[in-house]
């Protein structure tokens, strides 16, 4: 094939990605699908996951040990941090010493609060810079076998970031994250974990509360599974998430999410209290008004 | 055509639909497509609803008033009542002085211990018979533009008879649902309400409630729109639902609903308060298992 004439000069050829499970192994791809041309390392602390994304090619390599990932860490352009919240800020401890000017760490992390301020406090200076990101896809199972190139396009991936100028290597990095098909979106790291405990947060929990108080209460009792339809297929599907990925974003965003389920809970009395009065009727306009702009 | 040598003898040959919105101009395309060769007269106060049905063959001519659907309703083998709750127990008290043995009412209401009670007390003798029923079919939207005849395949239509003994035209009217592609299954009347109250009333005044708080607190910020992903379209759909049909419901089952009401409530407060604990873990937990069985 013949070259285009004009090449955008690539800065960033070294690629290791923490976390090859979905969100990992999927950017993996995405990179790849997307024509990038450099090396992509991996690592994760579960021997199947690393060994799942290598042979789908989502990376080139995977490290044996977290030393090992944390030697390569040294060399690598950009760092992508794909592993839960409390994992994430033990690896921006380990690398804030280890690593140098003109290189990049960004994560993927579902809350951004913690990260970002520890992420500054470590990265804020000189040397290696830090983007915090956070992607809004995923599936309702995690693990790299559910990994796919096409997992971001038309998602939202929303930045964090602490300092006003832009980094060549993170303005790169963010030309990927465009080139995968996502939509990036700037916030405040605490308005974004804000945000996130009522657009996601609480759905999740609400999901799970109502899946878990209808297996208290009915089980495995046929009827349920005969006569729920769509309603209780969705209002319950996130209820299969794992609790391995949420906790940390329950350990992390603990106050915005609680008065978010605080609100709820009061919402959900006042219906109760107004099922034969015309308030239900308001409660409901509101909610169509909703629903009509999305 | 070549007739087939034995053919079951249709007793049912005039059908009258009152209520030509979503549900009845549906039923009325679904017989046909089972191929009832029948007459199909159909009713509706909104003259739009019941000239849409005219128009898309769901019925096969309207009355113009309610005075002449009820001296149509002298005449046919089924009344289908497809309108809410509180309209079909009007009916009924205005259908039972001048129906007469060898014709059937069914409705499909979605609520029905105080359909079947009053339909019980009003045909229970002898002369017109009643069966209650309830396809859980629909949309989030209503009117009998949305009208499909495939809409009730795969849905289940529930019937709480009160009397034993199955009818002539009851069994006819169960093999058309069937015709349908529905799956039937009788239930008591008010153990169909407590059931209806925890698989689809509860998930509809949740997501009302969840969709009208965040009217109400966000309004049409744009960041909502831009970050919210499938986790909110999921768990706000149904509050585009109209108040107009779940009013009746909210009416004729307020207190199984209201008990499955505070039972979430308490629920996410007890999530709230263990947003931290180990017993967050339990939640997601027994939540993975009501979902696995699904």
């Amino acid at each position: 094939m013949a070259e285009t004439p004009v090449q955008i000069e690539s800065k960033i050829t070294r690629i290791l990605i923490v976390g090859t499970g979905l969100i990992g192994a999927s950017t993996g791809l995405a990179l790849k699908a997307a024509g990038f041309k450099g090396h992509i390392s991996g690592w994760d602390a579960t021997r199947v996951e690393r060994l799942t994304a290598l042979e789908m090619g989502a990376v080139d390599e995977v490290a044996s040990s977290r030393e090992e990932a944390l030697s390569v860490a040294r060399h690598a352009h950009v760092i992508v941090l794909a592993i839960p919240v409390m994992g994430i800020l033990d690896w921006l401890l380990e690398l804030a010493p280890v690593l140098r000017s003109g290189q990049l760490v960004t994560d993927v992390g579902s809350t951004k609060l913690q990260i970002a301020e520890l992420g500054q406090g470590l990265f804020g200076g000189g040397g290696a810079r830090f983007l915090p990101g956070h992607p809004m896809a995923g599936k309702e199972s995690g693990g790299a076998a559910l990994a796919e190139a096409g997992l971001f396009r038309g998602a939202m991936w929303l930045f964090t970031p602490f300092a006003e100028e832009m980094d060549e290597l993170a303005v790169e990095w963010r030309s990927w994250v465009a080139k995968f098909g996502a939509r990036t979106l700037d916030l405040d790291a605490a308005r974004h974990d804000e945000l996130c405990a009522w657009v996601s947060h609480l759905p999740q929990m609400l999901s799970t509360a109502l899946a878990a108080l209808l297996e208290d209460r009915f089980g495995d009792a046929p009827e349920i599974a005969a006569i729920g339809g769509r309603a209780l297929r969705e209002t319950t599907r996130l209820g299969a998430s794992p609790y391995s990925m949420w906790r940390d974003v329950a350990m992390s965003n603990t106050d915005p999410i609680a008065e978010t389920l605080f609100a709820l809970e009061q919402r959900l009395a006042h219906v109760r209290e107004n099922l034969k009065t015309p308030a239900l009727r308001d409660e409901f306009a509101l909610a169509n008004r909703f629903r009509a702009r999305r």
